[in-house]
């Protein structure tokens, strides 16, 4: 798809496939250098290529649709009319071989076009079931919304990993301490947990969250229904694109810097990760064009209620907005709720509304009042577009993490937690000791540590997946929604939801969860579940004979249980 | 220095260097595996290693010390005791070849201690000057300094490096733009500039302001002084050796992603410059420990005012916060003040004392009353020294850039910017053009956009140091104090400095000014004189011809600049 000189632009791809009706042929053609293809994954070893090219039919072009091009033969021979140039080093990805593939004139069968949404008779008429050349490009690109969403397990899977790594050698790796003590584990600095906890928390909230749209995802597929129909979705998956993978760049850096120097070694794994990673943000849509999706997606929604039922989503929209301020001077006021999770929910929520109401009006003015240009309107609004976009997908998140924290487990995930049960009785019948020494020495500590963290009994049946109980998850939840309005907290103080006195709380309690869940946290990773040959990082007490000296101790060694 | 179990707490090292009177030698030993030195630049190939270790005498040690150990002859072969380990593969810093080394009782002479700060008679007495063993420790270490400020220039370069191709490219690349029209230079695209500008405005600021550090560093060694004794100074340079790294991370990882795929090849630089200097907020002292260096330097300060004149020191400090008040209830609500340079510099001022005043209060409650430990107060107090650290930094830095931009040039720098005005009365004669085609196709464009944008004449012997005029600096500097106050105006919401619309109002004045800054940057980016050879990034306009894919057109060809 990306061509030298359009990445983000699409639509404006160059690349032709101009149709000869009498070989009953399209000629794929690059006719200029900005029309090279660029950073084609496999170009240098691949057999066939889909190509996006302008389709040319009687000299007038239908957009951008795919081709299957054969680029090699068997034997890995450039078919005549091809060209392909390595793209060399990159900052990571080094097994994915990246290349240009260059067209001159190449021939391919009619059959060659993928024409689910634009077909081409014999005779050259063309036909396609979506009349509207924009919509019609829409449903084109929709198809990237599976991959999109396979960008964000990625992104998820590597905050997994590198979390993981640095949080085992936080409670392994000693440094400081009272004078003539031993030193603390670095876990317990408090920065080290404030920088480490809100990430860990953030990649649970995007587990449920992707988990969601996935099922959405399916659900569509299995009905048959078109990607393109399922506006929230793909906005909520173009925002899960972007949201994951810098929430992965901020969480790996951090994960780096909080193992030290052992951190900058390759053998640890976090520093490969962070560059192989890097490029997430970029690829399958830049996340900055990928925000623009989403507020797109949304703002087409919110238009077809308003033309669908105007007045009663006009007083829909004022009765919630009279609703939000009845809540802020309520709750705002009142000392212990910005520890309540339903506080959190409706702060991500208000903030969400209001800042699409507000960006509805702004573009409104510029466009239909000022008489603005529509792309220098939207471009001047490209901050608050960005901030919505984050907004809506905070919202969401949150949200989910909510719920599937609330939800009952399924069979298997309950039928886990019940072992644990009965673990529980046998040891709560071992004396007790030392919890931190116990959970560097006992292979059976885990489960100890599961059950002497609960000061009531342990309802299994009520776990949700995972290892952790509702009680914990839900701390993770609160810490989550308590990180999204803490970094947020100068636009509701602006927007008076939040009071000075309750903005400070805030920050109380992130410094409080951070400190309460730092040692919960070593079972969430452990209920990751991955498995040390995936791990093989000799910080996180996995032993590598060919780096013997970077090796720390595990801080425990819990079961296996359920994945995450 | 650093060993495998102590890399920041340096006074815990365990390496021995044990004095026997009879032969007058040291005895360098490894005495167990968290004692071996870690991470020892050029341990694979030196002949010599200053080796950190206790220094032993009569089976008591005085604390660490310094001593020259030959650990390879020179044919390169190690000495007998002496064992050296590969660390094998990093991030980055290739051409950097870190190692173990490990000290079997290896023997050196009594000579090869260097004894500055601690020495030892052959009789086996050992003298310092310094008699209290933690401030003896502090003078060792306090020869960090310069090294730190070597660190935050590295930084600064890598950032100079960075923007200068990220900026290049995003003046000559175009994607998107209004319907059937030319695309856009991605510079145009809000967003673009809103992540780029800032990082610009604070490399500038940096360059001011360690440029400030090193001249009080050369004053005091000119002066003999030792660097123990001048605690602002050292307070300084740890916090801008932090601050700097941090903000060079975060500029680096922005241009990356501003400059998309094409970032994240190697041949365009940014993503090399990332892997290399990413270990700079953890080598020579980790970034955290240093904001408690500034910290621990600041009280120190503040406790030997407060003893000298205990009454002096309450008062003014009483009258400052007094002073606040005022001004704050005065600007605040003033419509036009959060634009004013003095503004900023009074809100940066107020955000550091207040921080101040807030942690002595709280350590001094959490100690003296409640007797709390010193390590654990300090400890949860972490989250706030951090605040004050950085905030600190921030007022220096951005004080001696406002210094900086009002300053009178050095002559050389002034003649330069006279040559500019000779060439401003022959530029006025020509016909003016389209500004944006100029700056492209004609090499003599530089100076006529230099003069263009100023609505009143240059008055060339007030400019500042490089290519920009003093209105220009003084808009990047502006353009910084702003982005300090941004970043925590829910600090100063919290603490009512900042009225809800002012807030806003500091939003709506970094956007603009950004927007406004644009152009400017190529020039600046030009003042930072970096020679083609070592920019070599084809998408900043300069050819390679092992990557000619790569290659993009120059923005415009600016006449080389003073150095910033």
């Amino acid at each position: 798809m990306t061509e030298r000189g359009h990445g983000s632009n699409v639509k404006r791809i160059q690349t032709e496939a101009t149709f000869d009706l009498s070989a009953q042929e399209f000629v794929i053609h690059t006719p200029c250098e900005d029309a090279v293809k660029m950073y084609i994954g496999n170009a240098m070893h691949g057999n066939y290529a889909a190509v996006f090219a302008q389709l040319i039919v009687d000299g007038r072009s239908q957009g951008p649709h795919c081709f299957i091009v054969p680029v090699r033969d068997e034997s890995g021979s450039l078919y005549p009319g091809v060209t392909a140039i390595d793209m060399m080093y990159k900052e990571g990805l080094h097994g994915v071989d990246n290349g240009i593939l260059i067209f001159d004139k190449v021939r391919i069968p009619r059959d060659n076009l993928l024409d689910k949404f634009g077909s081409l008779a014999p005779g050259g008429q063309y036909y396609s079931p979506i009349e509207d050349k924009s919509a019609r490009f829409n449903a084109i690109l929709a198809a990237l919304t599976p991959s999109r969403l396979a960008v964000t397990f990625q992104a998820m899977g590597a905050m997994k990993l590198g979390l993981t790594i640095a949080i085992r050698y936080s409670h392994s790796r000693r440094q400081f301490g009272p004078k003539a003590e031993e030193e603390v584990k670095i876990i317990a600095h408090q920065t080290q947990s404030l920088r480490l906890m809100p990430h860990l928390a953030t990649t649970l909230a995007l587990t449920f969250a992707s988990r969601y749209a996935g099922g959405l995802l399916d659900e569509d597929i299995f009905q048959g229904k078109e990607l393109v129909d399922s506006r929230p979705l793909q906005a909520l998956v173009a925002g899960l694109k972007a949201y994951s993978t810098w929430e992965n760049i901020r969480c790996l850096q951090d994960c780096r810097e909080c193992t030290g120097g052992m951190g900058y070694m390759m053998e640890n794994r976090i520093s490969g990760l962070k560059c192989d990673t890097d490029v997430f943000v970029t690829f399958e849509g830049d996340n900055v064009v990928m925000l623009q999706v989403v507020v797109r997606e949304l703002l087409a929604q919110y238009t077809k209620q308003c033309q669908e039922r105007p007045l009663a989503s006009w007083l829909r929209s004022w009765a919630e907005s009279g609703g939000d301020n009845l809540r802020t001077s309520f709750l705002a006021f009142t000392a212990n709720t910005v520890g309540a999770l339903t506080f959190l929910l409706k702060a991500v929520n208000f903030r969400e509304r209001v800042l699409q109401r507000g960006l509805v009006a702004r573009i409104y003015y510029k466009v239909v009042t000022k008489k603005e240009d529509f792309f220098g309107a939207w471009n001047s609004c490209l901050h608050h577009v960005a901030s919505l976009s984050l907004a809506h997908v905070h919202r969401v998140t949150l949200e989910q993490f909510y719920l599937a924290a609330r939800r009952c487990p399924e069979p298997e995930h309950r039928a886990l937690l019940m072992k644990f049960g009965k673990e529980r009785d046998r040891l709560e019948r071992l004396p007790q000791k030392n919890k931190e020494k116990d959970t560097e020495a006992d292979p059976s500590a885990f489960c100890r540590l599961h059950i002497n963290k609960s000061s009531s009994p342990v309802e299994g049946d009520k776990l949700t997946p995972g290892a952790s109980s509702k009680e914990e998850t839900g701390q993770f939840c609160l810490l989550y929604g308590t990180k999204l309005v803490f970094q947020e907290r100068a636009w509701y103080l602006e927007h008076k939801y939040l009071t000075p006195a309750a903005s400070t709380r805030i920050r109380s309690q992130l410094l409080d969860l951070c400190d309460s869940v730092k040692d919960d946290a070593l079972r969430v990773i452990s209920a990751f579940n991955i498995p040390h040959a995936f791990l093989h990082a000799p910080i996180a007490g996995i032993a590598n004979p060919r780096a013997t000296w970077a090796f720390y101790p595990a801080p425990l060694r819990p079961k296996p249980a359920a994945k995450l």
